[in-house]
């Protein structure tokens, strides 16, 4: 694949000069509209040591607006406190803005493999995990613009013989010129396993500066054009058929199956209450001692009791160890990123402490279905970008726990009334919590697909019994407890 | 001073009991208050080792809603990249909320002066640097609450014997006992010389586990009450007379004083711009080689050069290694905090890089000034606090260079008409501009007390001749250069 590009393309000075102004221009008018219409671009440079992917990125900045733009070298080695892709989040461009990334998420793949540390099955997960991750990134309006900057082997040989002459040459760059076949092949087959429609790869060729230069401009803006060009014919055909299950009127929900007259008497739930409290208090130090993370989300119909759980569960850990994390409407920061990007933030750190989501990233599945904030083709897709993102967080050894608290419509309004008539309950209820009750039967199909797409193998559902405030208190409790056990 | 709250004060279960549901809901109330009228609250816990710290805040977290309090223990120890007050900006809670720290801003004089590593002058200066913090942070609306628990020297030897008993005593605990009388005695060198009026210490007595809990949230709950009392006594006066001065019509402003003929030809131009960049491009380097961060702030007049000049500065310089951030309204999370917050979290980042400011927290005494947006007293605080900033920033290590670029009216208004013939620099030319130019005066006005107040010896004001653009950036370019040689 690379051997193909390898036609010896230069660019003359004087046509670089001509065509010089016109690009510039152009790019500037690009990122302009870019930002009006809040797309965002990673640039992802890639390819050959010593090609000039440094030289390369610098002409873009100074042909870009430098106050959109920001280069991320991810330089510093990674903690390991939080799973890999969180420095990317970390660094994402919101929208409106360019982000130039120097080394990714492709970085690992390319290293672990040529270095034989990654089993051939781990580098497939990887990548394809990137093009779910690309393509996830896509569909919430980024343009991933990715270089593969290529040098032949003799091309490279002088490059760093070039570097060597103004000291600037590594140890590293003959290493791994040596090892430059190696290279070649890794590449390929990542270049191949990620050129995906939605991200694709631009093999660039490398060995006159002017030619890389102008061309990487050129794909640049080439990819911000087209982009902008799709979303114009978009907007007409915005109505797109997406199949949606839903399932029919009557039949038998997963709520269905909780058994909600559960209950404990006030002398088992206080036996039980101090039992689960001693073990987690201790639990929650082992926890961090080993450095193992822990989610908890919490989930359930409005005044289902999720406040009181999650109060019962910190009372038993130091305050040191967890934060509460309430999600309501998202600040303008994170407005301006994808959904995920909030959650992304606000991940266990450090290592072996709690983060507690009052209400989670099941919003996007939950209220924002129902309530139509997001597009069906938006949250139709979010259950595979959760299951992707949950898979993240456990396969990094995050201890993840998520439930969902089940009460009857009944109980419900038991407790509404209860709210509205005892003073200290009263800001508790809002006209809001009225007018979601109203709508219980599409929420009640909004949780049933929730609950069976993303309750996956790696990460399930707790459903909790909650008409009964003690029994549901003591479920949360005993499952924390429980995971914590198994996982420690 | 700490021997005269010995007193063995003690609660009683029944009392304890008694008074508990009135303090809980007071302190909900008040909680609730505090968000309305956007408030925060610092709670700092500090004290003899094996009081009891941690208890207390497990305790206070019980009794407020988890939802608006965050603690933070720090800790990791400080990487050093950013100047030492970096963490606890990270760490700041937003308007409404509670950050309660564990370690603080008096951990570091505490230990260095204890194991005898700072001098007194470094001791002291640390305290002032800290009574300024702590009075700026009250001054825009954070309460903060100092405690610190104490034990005499029997009582902490029982409480670290009862740890052992529990396997938590460690071998830092038995080591600080046996130094409790220099523990003493720098705890009260620091109680005494940090015990301000906007942000008191009180000494609470740690023996009794149910006295020294009640108290700390009788002590928080007072804190909120009084301060919200105290905003609506203020509300009434809130025209208190802040003396400013404003220099008379016609005197001499600094801004007078800067050469506006001075100019470049195309030639001395070229030659000096080569000259320049060829040098900052390695200098750049070798700051990041040796870990020494940057900081660029432009100022200027609208018009002035500052674009034209930035670029050429991130012209020489790899973008790995800086990042430029432009001033523009602030982002919600911004707003919820002081308005210093969002340059702490610009600052440049890993140790090495430049941040170059495109507009700055000179805002502060510019363009809220000039408009009205900030009260008088808020921004005629600012020169001290900007001061303060950047003698942090300087002290540790970052280089800093402050740009006003000076233009002259006519100057100004051959631009501003240039801008709107010229096709594509009229997307440069807005309304304001022109407002802003009505403007002139006050701006002059502001301008010179800024130069004047903030020009201090260890960050002084380069004022820049900007009519001759290619003047303006030679010394722009000129004066970076020269910065970076002096320091590396």
């Amino acid at each position: 694949m690379f051997k193909t590009v390898e036609l010896g393309r230069k660019m003359s000075k004087e046509k670089f000069r001509e065509a010089l102004p016109k690009l510039r221009e152009d790019l500037l008018a690009a990122h302009s509209e870019l930002r009006e219409k809040k797309l965002s671009v990673i640039f992802i440079m890639a390819g050959a040591d010593a090609a000039g992917k440094g030289e390369v990125v610098q002409r873009l900045t100074e042909w870009l607006d430098p106050h959109g733009v920001d280069t991320y070298a991810f330089w510093e080695a990674d903690s390991g406190d939080l799973p890999a892709n969180a420095r990317y989040w970390h660094a994402m461009p919101g929208r409106g803005r360019i982000g130039i990334f120097f080394g990714s998420w492709y970085t690992a793949p390319m290293v672990e493999k040529v270095y034989g540390k990654w089993k051939a099955k781990d580098f497939n997960k990887a990548l394809s995990r990137i093009v779910f991750f690309e393509n996830m990134l896509v569909e919430d309006g980024t343009i991933i613009v990715k270089i593969w900057l290529h040098l032949s082997k003799k091309e490279q040989e002088k490059a760093i013989k070039k570097l060597e002459k103004d000291g600037r040459a590594t140890g590293k760059d003959w290493k791994h010129f040596k090892m430059y076949d190696k290279f070649m092949e890794v590449s390929e087959q990542i270049v191949s396993q990620t050129d995906s429609g939605p991200a694709p790869w631009h093999l660039v060729e490398a060995a006159d500066r002017r030619h890389r230069e102008f061309t990487c401009g050129s794909i640049l803006l080439k990819a911000i054009r087209s982009r902008l060009a799709a979303l114009k014919a978009k907007s007409s055909e915005k109505n797109a058929v997406i199949q949606v299950n839903i399932p029919d009127a009557g039949e038998i929900s997963v709520l269905d199956k909780v058994d909600l007259n559960e209950k404990l008497t006030e002398e088992e739930y206080r036996k039980s209450i101090e039992k689960y409290q001693t073990r987690l208090s201790k639990l929650a130090w082992t926890a961090f001692e080993k450095k193992r993370s822990m989610v908890l989300v919490f989930e359930g119909w409005d005044a289902a009791g999720k406040g009181g759980a999650i109060r019962r569960v910190i009372e038993a850990m130091d305050p040191r160890l967890y934060r509460v994390v309430g999600i309501a409407a998202p600040t303008d920061e994170e407005r301006a990123q994808h959904y995920l990007w909030r959650f992304w933030r606000r991940l266990p750190y450090p290592a072996g402490t709690t983060t507690i989501f009052d209400r989670s990233w099941y919003g996007r599945v939950l209220v924002e279905r129902v309530e139509g904030f997001a597009p069906v083709a938006d949250w139709s897709r979010a259950y595979l970008e959760i299951n992707d993102f949950e898979d993240q967080m456990v396969s990094h050894g995050i201890i993840l726990n998520k439930f969902f608290l089940h009460i009857s419509p009944e109980e419900q309004l038991k407790r509404f009334k209860e709210r509205e008539t005892v003073a200290y309950k009263h800001f508790k209820i809002t006209q809001e919590d009225w007018r979601n009750r109203n709508k219980w039967d599409d929420y009640e199909i909004a949780i049933n697909e929730m609950i069976i797409r993303c309750g996956t193998a790696m990460a399930p559902w707790t459903l909790v019994a909650a008409n009964d405030k003690h029994f549901a208190r003591i479920q949360v409790l005993k499952t924390v407890v429980k995971s914590l056990e198994n996982a420690l």
